[in-house]
């Protein structure tokens, strides 16, 4: 079903109130200043989808019923499809500046446990497969936003899950009951969460088998009882609680989902205990999610390349001036998404069905995906000037003052557009570089030194060093050297 | 006179209120939360004055009277001296965090007026120096902090100040009485003000005779009558409203200084119309302040390794783990602190007797201050994690919430200290890196691409072109082809 | 028809003697030291071709006949071909440590000219398709190895063809007979040519009417009347005239090849005087070469590393203590192999039925292949040591002095291997780092900042300036200044 | 003594032949092809030193007589001495494009060794510092050329040099005797030496008392009795047995020294088991050697400007097409001398009287000097283009072949000079960054690791987690965790 932004807006303010930030419910989450920005992030994707420009990349044809469905909600089994996954999150980020949590890793989960479950079904007889698919035409019939959550609370980063004081610090089964599982602990920094109508559960770690009650996947409404929402902060967060443009209408969330002994029943749950999956969980999860993130921080490049165009004329001054910058930053956006295709178009369909891309190249991509965008948020700064780099500027109160409002307009207006949208354009690039919407795509989908470990794990060392043998003409066997002698 | 903290928190709140933030006026700046925390910080100036451990650095003895003096109020004469004025910024990074601009900018304006109205004198016949040794005796005397301010309004980039529209946009003589100068315009974004007791102006650029009236240098009461200060944002701000952890006790500040047909007296005018000079200041001043910016960035550097450090302990971690970010850290922090005393000791001693850095070496310093701390907060992200990158946890009140404060604390705790410590370090690592404590170090002190300029303008082509043909042994000239063909 | 490395090498003996070096005529390219080894490097690409384990790589299905056919004769019409083509390139680079152009742009250059033959006849109801066809049936008879020629010695860089002094500094048509062309002029630092049997010509530039002359594009004979070739030298080539270890059996040749009025028969003649589409010629080669360009560095890049383990254990450590830093060169890589894929991936068939890649990322990818090898080579070298460094260490004959080799054996000798195995280690890491394995390949197939403007030709400014508008919420035009008032 | 060019090249040729090349001997180095090129690159500092523009850099006043020497044979006790240690260089390098050793490494090791020699006598009693004066006055008096030595053989790298299976692999005492002592072993890639007339010996590393043999400094003519040279190769070597512009006239050489139980009167020897002195000379070295070396690659930075100006106009275009990438090429060079002059001004004079940089910043500067350079000289390839990257072009027999030189003259004729001019630019700017005139500044002096651990050694992790926590208000102890649990 495509639903119109409306649809999509009263679904939310149905859900019962289990969100909160700084000690306040949240009654209403798509009028609430802590989270009203957030949905209409996300309510932009039904416009998209109701659009006659973007609805063929936001919207697709089920590949189980034939219908047409909101993209997000779909397979991804074609090269075709995980590029369009790819260029939807581009196409909302350039929508809204920020990322739209929900429109993303509830679908990459969905797709990811397509796999896994046949996996599982195959070697335990397990029915999980249907379970999911059941699940998923009721997605792609109602065409809700599914957030999806991996990380954990984790404790000690030193300690496995069995080995923590408290055992809770990564979420798990504590009851197994005969129509469902019972779960308790906490998923968190969950992306999108506050705009969403569901969330899709993954086990946030390898395990082994001492691990096994970590091991748990599945679906909840996200009103679910026993959960409480606690939303995190982000920068300059506090400024959306007034009004003015000193933070714009988008928005990113991020929520820590606290789960209280929450019965989950059976035909949503897709994994319980089945550790030896949970692996296979990450490496899929991460090989599409970090092929896809590259067009995340690119389609965010591209509103900072337009914000730098913006803050150029807004003093007078030509984006020409500021063309090998902002070159930059396109040939770092353009790495991130076409590295990613790459990682994509070099890996394959499952068994299942489901297109996987390649681990290697995906995790590389999430090197650059930790790096380039500091650079280009960087460029965004050195071209649109002092009062860019920080957030420099008087207040949107100030500026209407009745005081010395006008004085700073007198000062403030540079270039041949009003006062107002200089600050405007330098606010929108504080937003996007040092505020509230900059997206923590360093640590999102896990961390780059964990990227690294992959790739390294996929270079064959010794391989290398025979073919280098066979160029230089040596025979004899070069060894690694045992461990070494004490200094 | 070295004063305590607590003569200097008295001598501010003697000041009448002129300063202002959210359309708010600000009655007490020691006390009220949009200025405390910048007071806080050039608070530790003075501690340190008085603390045996750092008094050496952070007082000297006056070239003038040979009484013992704040640091920041003499003069810097030699190599030793300048390196001091880069050793006492770091220490106060190293105290707060962030910029202290009050002990700063005002200092480096003194000393290079004395060299410029050495010049003048001798060229004009003007005794501008005597006026500037009566006011620096009386600063010594007094002990005072004094910001400083260059950077004008400036209105459209691409004109120059009597072509604006609005000729206000550059601070400049509206009229010219026996007694002194009438200004107007202003000073925007300046660094410290609302923790400073005078504000030292120069001109805002390099003028021609068209622009004289642009060419002014004076320094005034920070309540003189006719200003009017309007505190900028900066990131996060609204937050330093409320209690708690979520933004340390230093801070920083800068304001728009909004000059109303201010009349200044003759004693403290010390340029006014010497267009030819402008130029000179700005080469002496950006030559001294970019070898020592490296400093300040240097010291919120160590912050930030000290701040990894904790992150990675209060995540069950060694800093060991971390070490190669953390080297990668130290070596930028070394880098501008030590390009920037290269360029200390590659100058000399101006005629008047101050120490004038070397100024091709100071701007590429510049170069460096712009792009390294950016890598370093990268990294102190990476070290921290995902809660780290964009603050990305609860607020203090949702972690004080008698309904899930309790949950929170369970699930926040990690390594071997308490979740608050955990969350006082990620904050602090947020302030540092996406927040209030983020110095606008790319464009303050002027832009990298200015820097740029002078160190290709510094740069010998043809010389090198020269050695090179030597070396070649070619004897024909090679000459610069006329301009190029149309295409 | 795919031939054995004696067939091969039998075919290049029968050819006329028409390369040159140091002033001598080369009778025989397969045992002259100049060019003995570039021939070796090619012929590795029959051996694989004739290898179980290779074959599926090195030869394919012909689209024309369906017989089995040298894949590098063959065309490239789906996505998976032209995968291929990158690595089938990989493969020769770590079977040779080099680059072994004879493979690779004559390939690319009937698959460009196939496209555009397709829409030339199209437009001007010429029939050269029909002619390339005949030529490529002809060439996957036979087998052979096919070079490809762009660069014009270009004379000077600031006038267009038919503007400079000497007008064959370009190659152009200097007479139209009714059964061919006469062409006269340059090609210059051609890969391979020594090593192979054919040379496929192609316009060097974009041209325009004026310069219909030197829109020409034909293959002809290596040994054909009329053509000198000269090889050029290459770093250490003096080297390869002597025995021993100084210098792998492999390697790279490049040629200048002299037309002076060489007669082109019709039917090998595929463009004469269409400038029109000589600018689309540049486009598709460089699109689908830049995209595969990528994999030659990475297969270098992998025998760096193999050469860095090699060095580890020569001197009696673990290759684990370097692998930071064969980490990064890993993911320089596979950076520059992944994002030529996504080129690939984000390309298309042309209504000709060849493949052609995404020409922006594909330029992108040659930004990267102009700088990760650069930082690929100084790890290997920072891995190697100081003999690696610039090759310092003593020569084969020093070696095996009768005086001192003892000496030098006796010094050299460092890990669990001779000190012969070292020193080609260390040979073999000088010679792809900065000795005569170094490829050219910043300019190869075209300058860097050629590709950044492509790059920059297709960021679309003014749109990301539209949606920055939108999220900031300005609805007034923010439009490009006139031209920068004088200054 | 200031000689001139023809004594010191007449005292040359006064020394006994002990030098080999390609199993050759070298009768006399001022004409010999390998090494005629290092002898006329140091016969330049002959040359300044009588030329009024320079003679204020090359010669000095000393310390000891007040005559006027060599600087190269003098004291450096103050930070003016020390930048013009950096400044010789520099100049050196402006002169030759390369390294000219026996300038730089003996000076330091008499500087470093005077600090040494001071505080062994102090705590031992020896008078060591007796016997340096006596040599360094003859030195001065005869103005004579000392190469420097320090690097051994090393063997397995794994183990100390008592644990070597062949304890000769690092250079030691094997005999004492009443008047000396006899020591066997090699120092290996020493730079200069067979332009030199001295060579002053400092021991390897920091030894324990095992190694108590290898510590050993002590300073021999360069053709003593027992002493065995053979010249390294380095790149394109051969090409300097040949005539013609294919290699310039200056160059750079490196032996390898094998010493068979030569011996070494008292007077010359300087230490001679002091091992806990050992370490010291490698931190008083490396802290003044890595200060000033950054001086020489800014010095070959600046030919490579110049290689790149002479290439952009002999291409027939103006250098400004390229002054973004000039201008980068000079922020490196500034980086490095300046960053050295950083590390000179941070230090200060030792007891003895001598001037000793910073450690720390001098390390750092160790880590520019191993990657800026490589940046740069991509640089000069990239504007020199294809010709340039590779040295791809013909030879210079080739360019005066009878049958095509005219020919390949025409082709290769571009800008507004001579064809001639052009090759002899491109085969300078080949030689400087792919050629025998790159320096072995990566490892020279030890490798840019080593110098990474001293700056991590100098960085107090722990402080700046104490101050961290201050500005965080935590008051808890935040400690290192105990070792981490197995996994």
């Amino acid at each position: 079903m495509i639903r119109t932004r409306e649809q999509y807006l009263k679904a939310l303010k149905a859900l019962k109130p289990n969100i909160y930030k700084n000690g306040e419910q949240i009654t209403d989450v798509t009028s609430h200043p802590a989270t009203k920005r957030t949905v209409e992030s996300h309510a932009r994707a039904f416009d998209a989808a109701n659009d006659t420009k973007f609805k063929d990349l936001f919207t697709a044809t089920s590949y189980f019923t034939g219908n047409q469905i909101m993209r997000f909600n779909g397979m991804m089994k074609t090269l075709e499809d995980i590029k369009n996954n790819a260029n939807l999150k581009r196409a909302m980020y350039r929508f809204t500046g920020t990322c739209s949590g929900g429109t993303c890793v509830g679908w990459n989960s969905q797709n990811v446990m397509w796999a896994i479950t046949h996996d599982m079904d195959k070697e335990f007889g397990t029915s999980y497969q249907k379970r999911l698919e059941k699940w998923i035409l009721s997605a792609e019939e109602r065409g809700i936003l599914c957030a999806g959550a991996l990380t954990d609370a984790k404790g000690n980063r030193n300690l496995k899950p069995h080995q923590q004081p408290d055992l809770d610090t990564n979420l798990r089964i504590v009851e197994r009951r005969p129509d469902g599982i019972v779960v308790r602990g906490a998923k968190v920094m969950i992306c999108g969460v506050a705009a969403s109508e569901e969330i899709f559960i993954l086990p946030g770690g390898a395990y082994k088998d001492t691990d096994a009650d970590f091991a748990v996947s599945f679906v909840v409404p996200r009103d679910i009882d026993g959960l409480t929402i606690v939303e995190a902060r982000r920068p300059s967060d506090d400024r959306e609680y007034s009004d003015g443009w000193d933070v714009p209408q988008t928005g990113i969330s991020q929520g820590y989902l606290l789960f209280q002994d929450v019965f989950i029943p059976n035909e949503r749950v897709f994994m319980a205990g089945e550790w030896k999956y949970s692996g296979k969980v990450i490496e899929y999860f991460t090989a599409n999610y970090r092929a896809c993130i590259g067009a995340c921080v690119a389609g965010q490049g591209d509103i900072m390349i337009g914000a730098g165009v913006l803050m150029a004329r807004a003093n007078g001054l030509s984006h020409k001036k500021f063309e090998d910058k902002m070159l930059n930053m396109s040939i770092n956006n353009e790495t991130t998404y076409g590295l990613g295709v790459g990682a994509m178009a070099l890996g394959g369909t499952h068994a299942s069905g489901v297109w996987l891309s390649d681990s290697k190249t995906a995790h590389l991509n999430k090197v650059y995906v930790a790096t380039l965008p500091y650079e280009t948020k960087r460029l965004c700064q050195e071209i649109g000037g002092g009062i860019v780099e920080t957030g420099c500027m008087p207040s949107y109160k100030d500026y209407n003052d009745p005081k010395y409002g006008e004085l700073l307009k007198k000062y403030i207006k540079a270039g041949d557009c009003s006062a107002e949208s200089r600050l405007r354009a330098a606010r929108l690039s504080e937003w996007l570089t040092i505020g509230a919407g900059v997206p923590g795509c360093m640590h999102g989908g896990g961390s780059p030194d964990g990227a690294k470990m992959v790739v390294k794990a996929y270079t064959p060392f010794d391989q290398f060093a025979e073919m280098a043998k066979k160029i230089a003409g040596i025979t004899e066997d070069i060894n690694e050297p045992p461990a070494p002698a004490k200094k």
